[in-house]
């Protein structure tokens, strides 16, 4: 009696790179003032609207089991939003709702990853993916990039890894942790790679409403991808529905039909109420989504005045997405220590570079979710920290 | 580029079982009234005082993530009655909130099967059981069980398959499709099997709050047994919350700990204003449980009436949960061809018992689903429909 290889090795274990994170939740359940510039979360709570499109639906009723795809009215309506965006042909038959992108992400590995199979993802990377890999048992291959080239991969890194063998190639635009937003070239190439070796790609786009420079581009749309591309979507970010737990999977037909089976097995689908919350949300258009990451996008502006006054900090070009990803080698510092430290000192808590894979060490993501002032005093501080260091 | 084996898998290649369920769906939609009387859906709504209870959670700012494993005071609710229930000691550490009790399911097996593995469970068993366990990889083994000792499972069926090899053993009371409630005698003899056999057991009881005849004996409770099950638990049934999707996982605090490490990977926890509400209702105790169950022992109380005229359609005798199965084989018929023909005389939908497994052949599942007198009147029909069909 022993529980599966695949549940005993999610963590792959090592550390999961959280320490400071729960140092500075710690210090804060013992009375200590922290900053916490860790995970994304909007600084505000589900728009009041939503809320209350979400109770009319409740109370009006819509308290028994949804139909496991989703209502239809929300699946149309998320095709439509693509189809916009995009260009590409969508329908509801092309979505499937699922509790949150997460589960999103979860259903779209198992569907494509046999156990064994290797499953490339770019590093730096969100903190679930290895995890999420392992969780179908598939084998997690993090594509190495660089700072200098602001984390974008390279095709040629990709082909390597795939040349190998490998299933899928999970990508993710406006990117977690580094704020960089893949070009068309970029994605381009990866569109090549991924046909080149017939993967399967996986496109998180979760943060497709927060772009600072540029422009969003869905590999769904590149030729002869809307065949062989899984879109993760989420109101996560978006509506700042976080707790909502309400997202997609946009896919080929016959993929979501094989996705419906199985999220009848994995999830029995998703709380009509917040369904229709999210339908209700949706309907308001780009004049909300606006409203919500503008908040991000005036940070992001205010980070870029602060670091400009010196030069002991780098940043990598922040275009899009809630955080900012900073160079803090000059300190002679791992982006651990650095995140440390700086929490011991000045009680603001940052996440290390470290965490969210190899190629980020010597650097620290700052989450952009406090409010204006506290936020570009916090970030000051960390500068002049990072100034006391090196000196 | 191919999708994995595990999901083209799922339904295992056959039909699902539920071509009546969807032809009556579609009878409705074309403006035909229809009697159904299929899904284990309540025939009220949600409670309007739990649904206050979110929105007051929601409107109170719970709209931001909650933290993975549940918060922590649903977690002691639910550990407590458990404990109250079973006089097994338990600890918040030993539960899992789940968006519902199929999300419990699917993680249960996902922790203790490896692919490949072979699962067991009794049939007749509930529709999802099998495509849950070939969504893990396992293979499903089903342990048959005979009509005439009420479907309950024998242990020597059980050993029988277990000496094969398994690593899991799933089972269900109060029983759905079968309305049997284990007795002690029988789940002693699965808690000696599965100690014997070295098995995990995943005990189903979200039906624990319906029982009409005896007592819900937890098999957690049997010695020996605490350290080797996995209890699901859900809202659904018990508080009238289907629609809401949340549930839990009892099991060894090792067990959970990974279980954890699972949801941040699949789900990443459960909407926080959903959690607030489920602690609202579990706080209302015994009270409203019973006024939920009540309408179907009623309706059980009916039915053993209108059975008693009558010796053409047999009953398995009901002692739990929402649902009849009805033996029809004096008509001559299988339970589905049955089923087709009292939706095309009169427009009233049951479940064949084939779709729940080969050992409910020659049945009918009726879910006691709508108001009393539409009730009494459908099954007069059911059964008045079966004699015209047996002379």
């Amino acid at each position: 009696m022993q529980l599966s290889q695949r549940i005993t090795n999610i963590t792959g274990g090592g550390s999961d790179g959280w320490d400071v994170f729960y140092k500075a939740r710690r210090l804060i359940s013992e009375g200590t003032s922290v900053t916490e510039l860790t995970i994304g979360e909007h600084d505000i709570g589900t728009d009041p609207a939503i809320l209350t499109a979400m109770d009319r639906a409740a109370t009006g009723g819509h308290t028994g089991y949804a139909i496991v795809p989703g209502i239809t009215s929300l699946r149309k309506a998320v095709a439509a939003r693509i189809q916009d965006r995009t260009g590409v042909a969508t329908t509801y038959r092309n979505i499937l709702i699922t509790p949150g992108g997460q589960s999103a992400l979860f259903a779209a590995h198992l569907a494509t990853c046999n156990a064994g199979d290797r499953a490339l993802f770019i590093d730096p990377y969100y903190a679930t993916y290895p995890g999420t890999i392992r969780s179908v048992g598939g084998i997690p291959v993090p594509i190495p990039t660089r700072a200098r080239e602001a984390f974008l991969p390279q095709s040629e890194s990709i082909a390597a890894e795939a040349a190998k063998g490998a299933a899928t190639l999970l990508i993710n635009t406006p990117n977690n942790p580094t704020g960089t937003v893949y070009d068309r070239e970029t994605l381009t190439g990866i569109a090549e790679t991924s046909i080149a070796h017939d993967l399967w790609l996986i496109s998180d786009e979760v943060y497709d409403t927060q772009i600072w420079n540029g422009q969003h581009i869905s590999p769904r749309a590149l030729p002869g991808m809307a065949d062989r591309t899984l879109v993760i979507g989420s109101m996560s970010k978006s509506h700042a529905m976080t707790g909502s737990r309400i997202g997609w999977i946009c896919a080929p037909e016959h993929v979501v039909d094989h996705l419906i089976n199985l999220a009848t097995h994995t999830t029995y689908g998703v709380a009509g109420f917040i369904q229709d919350a999210a339908e209700f949300a949706l309907a308001q258009g780009v004049e909300l989504e606006e409203k919500i990451a503008e908040p991000f996008r005036r940070r992001r502006d205010l980070a870029q005045a602060i670091l400009a006054g010196q030069n002991t900090v780098g940043m990598i070009p922040s275009q899009g997405a809630m955080y900012l990803m900073l160079d803090i080698r000059a300190t002679g510092l791992s982006g651990e220590d650095f995140a440390h430290s700086l929490l011991d000192a000045h009680h603001i808590a940052v996440m290390p570079g470290e965490s969210f894979g190899a190629s980020a060490a010597g650097h620290v993501r700052v989450a952009m979710t406090v409010d204006d002032s506290r936020f570009a005093a916090s970030l000051q501080t960390l500068v002049d920290h990072a100034i006391s260091l090196a000196t």
